[in-house]
């Protein structure tokens, strides 16, 4: 396999990219994404090369193209271009020799480096590009440039950076040209507006030159949708110069602006360059390096293990999802592929809540609120989605923008190999399990946190809609004498249309059974919170609904083999030979054999089904049957979803089969970090990072909330030597240290304790417990 | 100076390119687009670099983009991309090593082709592209590649080739995305529609491949906005293949279709695919070839001159003039910027009637027809125009696309070197002189081609409305007791909100006189055509209106010193050294050093304007006073507009300056063919096209419609021993033979008889007239 990634044992914090293959680039422009939650951007290249993909976004200003499409994050216009002639030749690493290559993004401090030295004809420059994106000033990043003449002549540079609106999404414009300026003969500005959305975005740059610079001059051109300085200079004999770039980002939904008017915005982005103006690069740099450690610091993870590579993807997956979670505002969620590319639009999918979620309620509660809340905000959108689909209650949108914006999947995907024409993607009408994920969830949060307002607030109320909508989704089968889910898509999305999926029903299930002891808990323990749901859902009359159904709903049960039917058909489908559909190297290839409804016949399965089931509901199937289904289903599921190797890894360290789970654990942190050079080309896949996570904490860490009650139940592989790692827990900063010989679990004693079981009994903790193997 | 082009006397039909820099490459994109009228295309590479435009426009399918935009023409989704793979390498020229490198352009028959070896590491390459657009075809192109293994190796092979809708007017995206399907496992089908307009386009491409290739696969790939096949087969050692690339473009304003439903037209498409199956590469170019032959041969242009590009030049005028002019259709007119290049937006201007309508008009009379019925479908705009100004007629648009739609000049243009702020475009607003350009061009046609029908159907109506329009828009100057044409451009765009510009003036008041005679003339020699008219226009009240205000249009008059002023303050302004200015490597330049305001004060002329009111209106004027504003204006013509050149040619050649006019020849022919490489990047300038062939015939070959009679007046200049040419006179066929010693005029004696002028004496042409100098 031909990669370009390079990482080292000497320092755990750098993901490293050698050599330089414009075909390959997709790989290190996803994963080393700057970002801080308020944008992200992929990191391009300075100079363009063809098959990059410049794509900036700021959290929640979703957009629609067109009546056709479905809304999605706008790649907004690129601030970080900055292209060169030298002695009028273009640079490009295509041409010439190369040599020094590196490029490389300090999860530390979420800078990013690029060097390199371009020899050609009589040129030999040297190349030292550093940028960041603040996550102190969340609208502000800014890049610098050493550049050094390695010859005995001097050279005529030209520069040409500035602001181009000229990108798209994949072709599709989203913002308006805008007014362009050029202001006190110094700042670029740009101020395009999304089109359907009318969201006005004001985009300043401020290039800094070194003083030395001979024969300067530096002019504004403005193109179309784009205005750039070109800087002309002679780089002397053996000399070198600084060139900076500085840029802000604002936007009229930013919660932190007073005013959204298109003056004051343009005003206070020179305002923010001139209150900078006085801190170098590296100041600024220190500044958001700051904010990165503090993060860091919280709860770190230490890992011993013989594969280096472990602790740095602990980390990898901790710099993702803080360098995407928007943090800052609760009417913004995490996309599929975070901000580091077009895939998925920017939507947010039960990915946050299953993979990424228990990370933030575990480790920064407060970011957890903000997510929850953005579901809370989101039950209009799941009432919209409920009532067109003649449902009752909150149905959550399968994918979600906008919270208020109700279910945004788009309906037509890939080439049918046999008919030739668009799949129709049926997520969004038929793949419902993500309400009751999401009921889920937030259940957790409220256990982990102990969050009690929220819970009062907003939480019930979310858990409640929710009930109310299965109650609503359930269908009467005449011939069971019980309630069905039909036509519907599980978790594994290669079977659709099917009915009573195993992971649907019991969920479904679950969430109404825990509705209706939430109900009668809070009419004695919570009369005020009872007193106000009850004047929304009528209570009494929701709970004799629930109570009457829940008995009825049809839970799939184990054949006589021991095996939960993913679905009432999937057992009868044929068995085929999937080995040329396994391995990274084939995720998806089914689809070149088979079209959907071929998929459809075959006992494959894209992704953890049943066994997430089993794995989320632990104390529902006993260990005997987890691991017959976990050798049925294992060898039938293909991966092709990035959501399932983690689920597969905890599943089987739970199940004892550590080696097989370590396995699994490399392959899923491989998904973006691997040699596999295309698979992060649309995005880095965020749910995979939550569930690096969780296969240390919850899988090999063995923290897990059990009908929410905490267990500690550690358990290494092999080859790990130790681990470390804490967390909150109602209000309490616990941590953990784990070897092979036992573990320890600590809390700071002021006088609270917290209680949780290992091995079936249960410890109250104060200051320290120690545990042998 | 950096060239690539490359031309020689050995093939006088070659526009050719040897060498291959992808930042230069835009000269040979737009001076060898492929063209039919209904659509053009830049000759960009198959394969994909940066900086490359890949530009394919389709005549009149205007879009607006926004409401801050005005609407132009939507740079359709691209069927030219190839891109390969070999043994896993991108084809890439920029890497390896490249030879035998030519891109050349046959204007004889309008077939493009482009070969090269390339070396790199195991490979050894040679590629030969051809490609078409079909002058038989409307809607058809195609391309073959013949790819030889030059190695003792098999290499293997992947193709990346379709249909890619992600391209974009420089980031405007004026499509929607559109079905897309596979057709008969075969044909790939893109389906877009545009914007605002709602025109569908439907585009089909078929691959076609050898029949010896080797472990051949195939398959379609859809991508957003874009379908492919994805081709991979082996290429044996020494061996080579065939790939040949066929597509057809329809769109629901498809004249010659019957039925405009997406259902009809995708089947049509496929239809004409089947249609020429059986038909080869060779056999379909072949044909389109014909249709070029015929142009070819109506009237021959043959220059005998020591500057063999002089030949060459006037082919690549009439190659371009037929390549781009819509002929099939009176809706369309031709883009200043022709179908090469997004520049002007495929907006027509005075560029058509007063620079490349003489050529159609003597030479395809029938195509001047389709051209000036599409200003008489734009009546509708005119008025709308005319209207919103408050005043009355028709106001022909500044800039014109659809004919109904009126103005579409844009409001901003580039940055104003003084307040950072985008310049405003006043064109749209002031420049008022296209009005009688259009009226003169219209009335030089009728004398032309004697065409009575139009005359009676359009031309007069036409006349009519312009003279009504510049009635009202005189304004009474009671200091001076005349009516004035105050705050406009004239031709000189350097000059904004200037008073009484000689070129408004005299041409608006010939516009005046012509009518009233021509009513005059109706009133008793077709009563038919006054009645209709008078029905309209109320024609006694309208002459009588015109005949008072015609002897009070203020109409500049020689100074002292015999200049007309160029307006009412040109003469009074500052004369600074333009040196800086002069010469096609300066061409803007101005503007880096002064902003509109600035240059407003000072006495330089972007383009011809008073000497330009000297050719077009060479009876108003005695020769002495033409040579002293030739000598006056002349030195402060920065010809920063290619509309320049032409006129100053064929003036100093009437004035006798024979050497001088050859030079401004072989500028103007430089204008797209010469060495500045990226002078035609937004696309070859259509005026000088139309300007070569006015040098030629009316320049050197002497003919010229004075006061509606013809004039033949040759005189070669010193470069030239002999130039043939011909043209279509009232219906009969003139060619004219000239060398140093004299001329031939010949007609087809077929009993009728032309009359011409020479040195101020009539004559009768029955079938062949000598003359000697």
């Amino acid at each position: 396999m031909n990669t370009l990634m390079n990482y080292t044992a000497e320092n755990l914090w750098i993901i490293q990219q050698k050599g330089f293959d414009p075909s390959l680039q997709g790989k290190s422009e996803a994963i080393m994404t700057l970002g801080n939650g308020y944008m992200g951007s992929r990191s391009t290249e300075e100079e363009d090369y063809i098959g990059m993909r410049r794509d900036t976004f700021v959290a929640g200003t979703f957009n629609q193209f067109d009546e056709n499409e479905v809304t999605e994050l706008p790649n907004m216009p690129d601030l970080w271009n900055m292209n060169f002639k030298f002695n009028g030749r273009r640079l490009s690493l295509l041409q010439g020799m190369v040599s020094d290559y590196q490029k490389s993004l300090n999860l530390q401090n979420g800078e990013l480096t690029r060097s390199f030295i371009w020899e050609i004809e009589e040129l030999k420059l040297r190349f030292h590009y550093r940028r960041f994106i603040s996550k102190t000033r969340l609208h502000f990043l800014a890049s610098e440039l050493t550049l050094e003449n390695l010859t005995e002549m001097p050279v005529q540079v030209e520069a040409f950076s500035g602001i181009n609106g000229q990108m798209t999404n994949s072709g599709s414009q989203h913002f308006t040209e805008g007014v362009k300026g050029y202001i006190e003969n110094r700042y670029l500005q740009m101020m395009p507006q999304t089109s359907q959305s009318k969201i006005d975005f004001v985009l300043t740059v401020d290039h800094r030159l070194s003083e030395n610079l001979e024969d300067l001059t530096k002019r504004a051109i403005m193109d179309r949708r784009a205005i750039y300085d070109q800087i002309k200079f002679v780089l002397k004999a053996g000399s070198s110069i600084q060139l900076e770039k500085r840029a802000n980002v604002y936007t009229s939904i930013d919660k932190d602006l007073e005013d959204h008017s298109i003056n004051f915005m343009r005003t206070n982005a020179i305002e923010e360059m001139k209150a900078t103006a006085d801190k170098s690069f590296d100041e600024l740099l220190a500044e958001s390096g700051d904010a990165w450690q503090q993060i860091w610091q919280k709860h770190p993870i230490k890992i011993q293990s013989n594969n280096f590579r472990d602790q740095l993807a602990i980390r990898f997956a901790q710099y993702h999802l803080h360098s995407t979670v928007p943090a800052h505002d609760e009417r913004m969620n995490i996309g599929a592929k975070a901000l580091s590319g077009e895939g998925y639009k920017g939507h947010a999918f039960w990915d946050t809540e299953v993979f990424m979620l228990p990370y933030f309620t575990f480790a920064h509660p407060e970011i957890a609120k903000s997510l929850v809340t953005y579901r809370y905000l989101g039950l209009e959108g799941a009432h919209k989605k409920a009532k067109s689909n003649n449902f009752e209650g909150a149905q959550f949108p399968w994918e979600a923008a906008w919270p208020t914006d109700g279910e945004v999947t788009p309906l037509l995907g890939a080439v049918d190999v046999v008919t030739g024409l668009a799949m129709k993607i049926w997520s969004g009408l038929i793949e419902q399990h993500i309400t009751s994920d999401i009921a889920f969830a937030v259940k957790n949060y409220i256990d982990v946190t102990g969050d009690v307002e929220f819970a009062r607030d907003k939480a019930y109320e979310l858990l409640i809609d929710t009930a109310k909508f299965w109650s609503s989704r359930l269908e009467w089968s005449a011939d069971k004498n019980l309630y069905e889910i039909r036509d519907v898509i599980g978790p594994d999305e290669y079977k659709e249309h099917i009915n009573n999926n195993a992971y649907t029903n019991y969920t479904a299930a679950w969430n109404i059974r825990y509705v209706i002891n939430l109900i009668e808990e809070l009419k004695t323990s919570d009369t005020e919170s009872y007193g106000k749901l009850d004047a929304k859902f009528n209570l009494s009359s929701l709970t004799r609904d629930l109570q009457e159904k829940l008995p009825l709903i049809f839970l799939p049960e184990p054949t006589v083999d021991g095996i939960i039917p993913q679905d009432d058909s999937y057992l009868t489908k044929k068995i085929i030979d999937l080995s040329p559909y396994m391995g990274e190297e084939n995720i998806g290839r089914i689809h070149e054999n088979y079209n959907t409804e071929q998929v459809n016949q075959i006992q494959v399965t894209k992704q953890a089904d049943v066994l997430l089931l089993m794995l989320l509901f632990e104390g529902l199937f006993d260990k005997k049957l987890k691991l017959k289904n976990f050798d049925y289903y294992e060898p039938k599921t293909t991966h092709d979803s990035s959501l399932s190797l983690s689920t597969h890894a905890i599943l089987s360290a739970d199940l004892g089969k550590l080696e097989q789970s370590y396995d699994f654990f490399k392959r899923a942190c491989d998904i973006d970090m691997g040699d596999y050079m295309r698979s992060s080309d649309d995005g880095i896949h965020a749910a995979s990072l939550g569930g690096i996570w969780q296969m240390t904490i919850f899988g090999y860490g063995g923290v897990r909330m059990v009908d929410g009650k905490l267990r500690i139940e550690p358990h290494l592989p092999a080859e790990w030597s130790m681990l470390d790692f804490g967390f909150d827990y109602q209000g309490e900063s616990l941590s953990v240290s784990v070897n092979h010989d036992g573990f320890t679990v600590q809390k700071k004693n002021n006088g609270t304790s917290v209680s949780f079981s290992y091995l079936d009994k249960i410890y109250t903790l104060v200051d320290e417990l120690k545990f042998s193997f």
